[in-house]
């Protein structure tokens, strides 16, 4: 589109002002006050590979007539005449809605309501009655109180709709406290951040789970959010003439409370409900079956034998801790599945992380379109097969079936579309390449008996202990079991891609009025959390219909 | 020294440069790698008013061979030839010891010691048995966990120095949480920051007691703090051949147990016992009698006639609570008191918080020598006065005895030589020139009787409750108390200014090996507790000696 510059801010500031005229021919009314500059608070523009491309890459700053908003343009030279500059890709993103601005820094809260008013409430009293609910329902309810409902959750205390999470643990951080022992996040702490409040610069590198879990309480206070622990929400239906849910939830003293909020967000994970597979002849075992979510501690297995079936994240952590404890364990492998060391490969998709500022981290993270992502995770791919070399020539020595991903692109992508199917190696697979853990394949087990599974070659592998790492059933079928038929074939899947870019029904609107979802890791929660915030928001003050039209594949057809 | 240039950096550079030179001929064994230069990650040099006086302000770094340190320099144009610039002020402050450095950022910890580990303990075993001291003692004792008890802990954690703090209310933070029911911070959230974990950029302007209460205990997790509630100091000895202290702690549930810390940092505030003047014929007074300590809420005041002697913060709050309660209050005013207006007369002092990094305005504040800083608080007060110029008029009609300060120095010198003398007015000054609360000269008063105070006048002022907002002793009697006459008399005068430039006895070593004082605002403490804690470092490495070989007087001198 213009002659190459040996000024990268001055090229990319060129393509911007011919950018900003070819828009300024379309709708008015939408795009009024429309104005693409480089973001000086931002990294400048600069030359960095991405997917193996050189390219520049540039931060700019646009506001339309309804919003303010930040993107990412890539610049590459023109294939046919490489001294032309042209777009390889392009990001705009909302940040704000105007009006509706967030209440941060020197916008923050004056706190003129409590400030020394000595006969009236206080701030703690204000808290109180917000987070009681005595005479009014939330606008917005979240279901489930881990970093995605806590992330959503702020986010919206920031856009000032009124939210209430309702979890059914105990306690704020116990989604993370109840798991197993050992347990420290897979990634670095500077990935993880929840919105508003980053963790300290003295926190260790992987967050172990119940410093984490602490720091959830400390952050609902924090952040003012309103939290009913010790609730199952026990399902809803939507009326469609007074756009509003009418949900039933049961707390912790046994009582029940209806509420009309116009919004209910799912944030209870992808996996809700286990998956228990119809494994033939396993009612003949006499000893213990555990699916992995019931699995709490493997003391009391000391000395006895146990058969792990399943070998993704919780099969490989059950069977490691079972053989710390001292049981003697087999893991059954039931179809391939990806290995890939904790360190360093598992980190290699974080390097951005590891430099600029969180906010320009996070936008480089959503800028990235499906086919540019695919490229750079199988790259990626092949780092880690390198690294991890070794260790994989090890397990392909016992038997253990290896695969890398679709088209080889990895972990993420196997995370992004089925939710699973690999493990990140905290020494189970060390384990098994030295035979101190057994395996044996799913396929070679002919049937079980009282005292364990029978092999095709005749001998029986004892076992005391089966412990079902089947994972979880789709979300649909908790979406099923909540909302009931209807809403499940009106969305159709989630998670996953289908034939748009984006993950299916995942941050942003469904199908449903008023069904939202949010899942995924700390990361994937804190950068989509806020896009689905400011839809919500745009909702509630009538700048966007309740329901996307048309569907993306109908779009794009258009 | 050097020509004046129109380029404010190189003229800051040549004059460090000279300075450095000038430096090099002394101890080449304290002073080897030495080398100042201008610090990038800073504010770059710049012009600036300082107290008055235009001066260039830059921030440099320097090495010596045990540590690194930050500095400010003002270079002012010298009086005898304007072309010549010469230093107005000099701060050189060390920032940290080599072979000591902070874990933070990319040298924050890796947590080997439970990361992943499946049969040892994980962090919460490993955090429970730290703070559990069964086998053994901390290095370093802290008297009292509100912020300077924090502040000191968690620079001395990042020093890696063993600390326990003991606090003897029941819950972290109740030092703020029992205090009355309106307050909220009187300075604002941007100058009240604690080390390590900054406020979130949604808070409130103002924090609210409640709301820093529940702060400080995510930040005893989070720094990963030992803190013991419930547990009283008794006192302690120290122990001159073993260098080290012997304590004696009383726990929650009665129990004693006996320590030997090696140091001893008192951290309980300047105000620690009651200040309870002999007011002859007090005793005559038949209704209740209440230090401004013991006072909590205003409900059963209702409808009652109360008496408020003292009109520092303490007694005009009282005095506010009681008549917003529906109390008739009179204040009865002993000594002239200093009023400024909580916004904006009492936030001019931390004007320089509203721009620039935390850190740098930290060293802009310690850079103030006394002189420069009483100056500038000169012309804040006089500003004050002319912004508070109707309230004062108003209190003066009501006979209100106003001073501004020794040398009209305002508040914070007041506070710093005194601790106190002073009302940040949120409303009760108000209410004084509206006639809504009543005031009284102490010297009016001739006598007590049963019924309340006597007048000179002959008239009787009626009342149910005396409050005696009278103050605390001096923190010499707390250390009298727990560690006997000699120490006092060691030591002598606590806070306040003497013959040199710092606060007596706090922040630094004391004449009582081992014993060390912190105090003040959570700006004070945040600043302070990081040079208290390099020096006790630097004691426990045997790069300081125990005890500051002289006085500071006798340093002068010498």
């Amino acid at each position: 589109m213009l002659d190459r510059t040996d000024d990268i801010s001055i090229a990319t500031e060129n393509w911007l002002a011919q950018f900003e005229s070819a828009l300024a021919t379309s709708d008015e009314n939408l795009l009024g006050g429309l104005f693409f500059s480089i973001d000086p608070d931002r990294a400048t523009p600069r030359k960095v590979m991405r997917a193996g491309t050189s390219t520049i890459e540039a931060i700019f700053k646009f506001e339309t007539a309804q919003g303010r908003g930040s993107g990412i343009l890539r610049l590459i030279p023109d294939a046919d005449d490489g001294n032309i500059l042209k777009a390889w890709t392009l990001l705009t993103a909302l940040e704000e809605l105007k009006g509706f601005e967030e209440q941060v820094g020197i916008a923050r809260p004056r706190g003129q309501a409590y400030s020394r008013d000595f006969r009236g409430p206080n701030w703690l009293d204000l808290r109180k009655a917000a987070a009681e609910y005595a005479d009014r329902d939330p606008t917005v309810l979240v279901i489930g109180g881990g970093q995605s409902g806590l992330c959503i959750a702020a986010r919206l205390k920031q856009l000032q709709v009124d939210t209430l999470i309702v979890d059914r643990e105990a306690r704020i951080g116990d989604n993370w406290r109840n798991r197993y022992h050992a347990l420290t996040l897979h990634n670095q702490v500077q990935v993880n951040h929840l919105p508003y409040m980053l963790f300290p610069p003295n926190w260790p590198t992987y967050i172990p789970k119940d410093k984490l879990a602490n720091w959830f309480e400390a952050y609902v206070d924090s952040m003012e959010l309103n939290f009913w622990t010790g609730t199952e929400f026990e399902g809803g239906s939507y009326d469609e003439n007074e756009e509003r849910w009418t949900v039933v939830l049961r707390r912790a003293d046994g009582s029940k409370r209806t509420m009309h909020p116009r919004h209910v967000v799912m944030a209870t994970g992808v996996s809700g409900i286990p998956n228990l597979p119809d494994i033939p002849g396993l009612k003949n075992f006499g000893g213990t079956v555990l699916h992995s979510s019931q699995y709490t501690d493997g003391e009391e297995w000391k000395g006895k034998k146990a058969l792990v079936i399943g070998t993704g994240n919780s099969g490989h952590d059950v069977a490691q801790d079972l053989h710390s404890s001292g049981a003697q364990v087999t893991l059954v492998q039931r179809s391939s599945t990806l290995v890939v060391s904790i360190e360093p490969s598992a980190q290699l998709v974080y390097a951005p992380y590891n430099e600029g500022t969180l906010e320009d981290n996070d936008l480089i993270a959503t800028s990235m379109p499906l086919p540019v992502a695919r490229k750079s995770h199988q790259s990626v791919t092949e780092v880690s097969k390198e690294l991890d070399k070794d260790l994989l020539d090890g397990l392909r020595r016992k038997g253990f079936k290896l695969d890398f991903g679709e088209d080889n692109t990895g972990w993420q992508f196997k995370y992004l579309s089925r939710g699973g199917g690999y493990y990140f190696n905290v020494g189970c697979s060390d384990l098994i390449a030295n035979g101190g853990i057994g395996l044996v394949q799913f396929s070679d087990i002919e049937g079980f008996v009282t005292d364990g599974a029978r092999i095709k070659s005749g001998e029986t592998l004892p076992a005391d202990l089966i412990v079902l790492a089947t994972g979880y059933q789709r979300q649909e079928e908790l979406v099923r079991k909540l909302f009931g038929e209807k809403v499940v074939d009106r969305i159709g899947p989630i998670w996953g891609f289908g034939e748009g870019q984006e993950l299916r029904n995942m941050y942003a609107r469904t199908a449903q009025p008023g069904l939202w979802f949010i899942a995924g890791g700390l990361a994937q929660c804190r950068i989509n959390s806020k896009y689905l915030a400011l839809q919500i928001k745009a909702v509630e003050e009538g700048l966007l219909p309740r329901v996307a039209r048309v569907s993306k594949t109908d779009a794009a057809l258009a």
